[in-house]
């Protein structure tokens, strides 16, 4: 039992708050030998930080990782592999402002309900700072899904009101790295970047979704009742900040069809292999995975923090309209892409290894 | 870490296939003296097996049930609550046929590609069957609910096309109960009626949305990172069968939404009580309950089992065209309500344990 | 986090009381296709259950297995492997005189303590009679442990004052089943006799040490630090009732041995394999099997409940003098071998099968 | 399921190995507003590292903390407790002699097993360097047993051959203090540095038995079945490096007694209290704490690095005569005092915060 931990076999568990000293985690249950691919984990950060795109801060945080142990010759040594990213500056001046306030729609108020220490200013746990130590676990554990010749590709596929006019199928690795917006839809580009210039001007922000796509699942990775595949990816997304839904394959457009529509029929591609029909199922079925390609999509609600001024609760239990200063996210949704890529790796893998876990006679 | 194992301190635990000659399930972590609602428990099990309603099968399965331990004076003792209920028919003649063939949409392949053993018709694990189970465990501890003053209403909000033209708000206990589909807007009930006969002479099927509504919930209840109240409830909801989609608050409809419509600005109720706007947060901000009526929806896919013609893959490995015989159900959205029901009930009582577990100085 | 689960992959959960309708446990992570051996579970709940041996008294409880899920063709499916075993008599009327009475060293005050429900006599939770389901669950798992080969050995080694004049290397599968105590040297059996005779003619009761050896464990078993494969099997053994000490190797007697007699230098045997000494580290070195023997010793203490006169509490709070009537066990320890062995089971086998959940690349 | 992690509700969890930059760990699930008490922190390391007592090597480590997260004006903020230590020589100049040997009855050979990597000289993550650790979470969480009024005193009863003439009763918060090998009988004193100067020059190891009694334990902690409270403190002890024992209350002397001898007969105090006779129970009845005190001992095996030739395994597989050069401690026992002391406070608040989550109606 444990509030930060994810993962049965290979579990993650993170630490840091924003006005701390460092964040970092800890990966366990990772096999032996497996080799860190220490560009590939900078390009997520980087991907997670981008400095001038998409209506994003251009403030410049540089996630250095300090490796603490679980790592020789640059490979897993079978001891927790813990990691820790220092936090710069600890309590900036312009979040001062904020310890005598309760944001709306913001978690300074349900954590003190929970926590009841008030003056954490800037997120505390609740930072999306914490979501750097998932990119470095997602990362280092996208090493065994290479072994296993699986991809993960995520993209948005909605940002603010303006949707991509693709199916999850041409979402691939390089889309979302294509695209200033990580955007699955490059035609719409102009229209985005018209949208959160207007945003920015009006101080106000906008949401999203993302798509992701795995590819080369093997058939049978999941479980059929608490831990569905589904569920485990779901519960992983929906831990992700700012994240208010999740649904896999037709999703919430399943409901008004019919199962004639909706099924999968059996059918078999030219080279023999086993297919279902139009993978509506979105490559999960019973909460195994069938071998088809998994897809879910993942929604973002707007950023909280606005320049617009608000209502806010005051410490002193008063309602006071307040504008909150500095800078201001528009749209956080494409540095997300990197979190929901590793989110997955980390559901998969340790999939992958609780099968494994079976096979002892 | 277990497959069958929801909860962090109240923990329940299934067991049981369609084809064995029992399920049951055990429940831990629950407080000692919490009294049992035998009625509350009978109705609820009621709920999920509709004699003639809603095109559900006119199938009648008893559902009595044996508590096997935990139980004294009708009362919980400390000890694991164990309980049972038979199966009736292990292997029934009709399912057979289903020896040598795999379901479109089912579990059948799946579970075969993770478990290897392929005789086990009528879902086997993944049957529908082992719903039983969860909602004899959530009405249980449900009862820890009531002494909290917590309320838990689910109601069918989308059957097949028929949207419901109601918000969550007007969803209560008795909603579902009133409506012969649990159906939340009872002025659609002729639509309903009319949509499922046209089906079930098509010999087709269709899914459905259930919204549910928690009241009076604690502020303080959930956790920041990998636990967020609703990342519990969301993996709640996915594990349960047919579930493609979860959402709170506004969910997919955030994306599209500017920060200053989403957020919810602070403001007071004429009694003083702090509010949070409109609520679009469903409840729970930053991963936790922030005292609002906590709200979200479930997205059901069409059953699969229908009794249309379809392509199914043979044992031997061929592609064949089949149809099963037999009842099928035409929507066993309204069956479910009481699913979700106890899926809500076991996370929330779940995370009354868990925040009681910090109280020791 | 469960009190009544034991395990990492292979999981054992118990439920049940003495004073309830049944006991019973689920199996989970078992590997599919593990075939079940009715006599040999048969046989090791035999053997808990002694008719006359050594002081056991004569009751006879029929333990007759009701299979509730998980096996199909009497292998396991990969579903929960669940199963109950009938309490015949519920509230025996013998056991109605302790309703108002705490008795010594018994669980009947902590239980209350604990649980604060005071007329469950005869044990409830804590009563032995749980550990059936231990005997049955070890039994199944120990056809994992069979197809590699490993073999786990129990027999008493002392019982009461008499000491067995062997070392661990002596104790094979048939030692305890060619003796009426278990023990594992037979010379002594005439002394034992005339103890145990003894100590029933004065109504009293004894205690007594297992010394378990497992063969052929292949090395590399276990974890560097919470997790030592002789942490897991320590814990296993201390969960047993009674159970007061454990030790592994050379125990609780080296810490007065000097290093140079302690250690085992390594050596090879004529075939080439490598050895190491005189085993003094009982096989585990560092938390990790090193491929010798594992041995470790279990000290039960004497039966608490005896037919002498004793101090007791009574409900009300006054300490009076009372005579337990009825059968007492003048020495359970032969009936605790097939617990150990269960236990022991249990351990390594879980062992195996974390062990195996990192080989994924 | 993690191999390094320990405890249930409250949970520590620790990385790091000997030969990495770092070792450290978080602390889970603790009260909010627990203040941290630096200077025992700091007392309880020192006691770890006697810098000339005893046989320990004079080796100089400090142990300067860095906190990574969870505090605030030196008060937990409910989110994990991160910190570290660092090591100062990653790879000692004198280990690497070590690279080419396996050690008799040292973790060198199994870790190799488990892990395959076998150039981690030191001990790795075996290495007693990750008691460090240990002995930090312990300290912290020693603030809420304090808030309980509940106290922990260790003391070495037995070092070599010499045996300490007191009962635990003898054992208080000082005792070891007091001493320079933190042996309960300050008469044997000079005994010990006699047996020790001898072990000395004869570049051997020794091992000894540490006591620990807990006082002011509230009634109804533990569980029944498989977290009984002893079972837990068992398999904490089992985890520290070279143990290979423990036993509670009578222990290994209860095989030999009558019932009538062992048992507790229930006696007042003489202001009422319930009394357990002679507490030869040790605290603990049926798993769960009866008010008594409860005491265990702790068996460590001789130091397995010796000064002495001994024969070794090379890592081309040959038997070879070798001396390892450098500074080997005689006997470690004093200085795990710390390390006991900070296992039990994890296992007894964890058990506080246990039966607190019960107590939600």
């Amino acid at each position: 039992m444990s509030a930060n931990t994810l993962g049965h076999i290979i579990r993650f568990s993170s630490f840091g708050e924003s006005h701390g000293s460092a964040i970092g985690g800890i990966l366990e249950g990772l096999p032996v030998g497996l080799e860190l691919d220490y560009a590939f984990i900078q390009t997520q950060l980087a991907r997670r930080r981008p400095e001038k795109a998409s209506g994003g801060t251009p403030r410049k945080e540089e996630d250095a990782i300090t490796w603490l142990s679980g790592i020789k010759h640059h490979k897993t040594t079978g001891a927790p592999l813990a990691f820790l990213v220092e936090n710069r500056r600890q309590q900036p001046a312009d979040y001062q402002a904020l310890k005598n306030l309760y944001r709306p729609s913001h978690s300074d108020y349900t954590h003190e309900k929970r926590f009841g220490m008030a003056d954490l200013p800037g997120g505390g746990r609740s930072s999306a700072r914490e979501t750097v130590s998932r990119v470095v676990a997602g990362a280092i554990v996208h090493g065994i899904l290479k072994k296993h010749n699986i991809s993960i590709s995520a993209a948005v596929t909605q940002l603010g009101p303006v949707k991509a006019d693709v199916s999850p199928g041409d979402i691939h690795q390089e889309t979302a790295q294509n695209n200033i917006y990580g955007f699955a839809d490059p035609e719409k580009t102009t229209e985005i970047a018209r949208v959160l210039k207007a945003l920015r001007a009006e101080k106000d922000s906008t949401g999203g979704v993302i798509t992701t796509i795995i590819r080369n699942v093997p058939p049978g990775l999941g479980a059929p009742i608490y831990h569905k595949l589904h569920a485990d990816l779901g519960a992983a997304m929906l831990s992700i900040n700012s994240v208010k839904g999740f649904d896999l394959g037709a999703g919430f457009d399943a409901p008004q069809m019919k199962g004639s529509e909706h099924n999968d029929p059996f059918r078999k591609s030219a080279d023999g292999t086993i297919r279902h029909g139009e993978n509506r199922s979105g490559g999960i079925q019973g909460g195994i995975s069938n071998g088809e390609d998994i897809y879910f999509r993942v929604a973002f609600k707007p950023v909280s923090s606005i320049g617009k001024p608000q209502y806010m609760l005051t410490r002193q239990g008063q309602i006071e309209e307040h504008t909150i200063k500095g800078r201001h996210d528009t749209c956080v949704v494409p540095r997300a892409i990197p979190i929901v890529e590793a989110m997955t790796a980390l559901v998969m893998a340790d999939h992958l290894a609780w099968k494994k876990s079976l096979e002892i006679i």
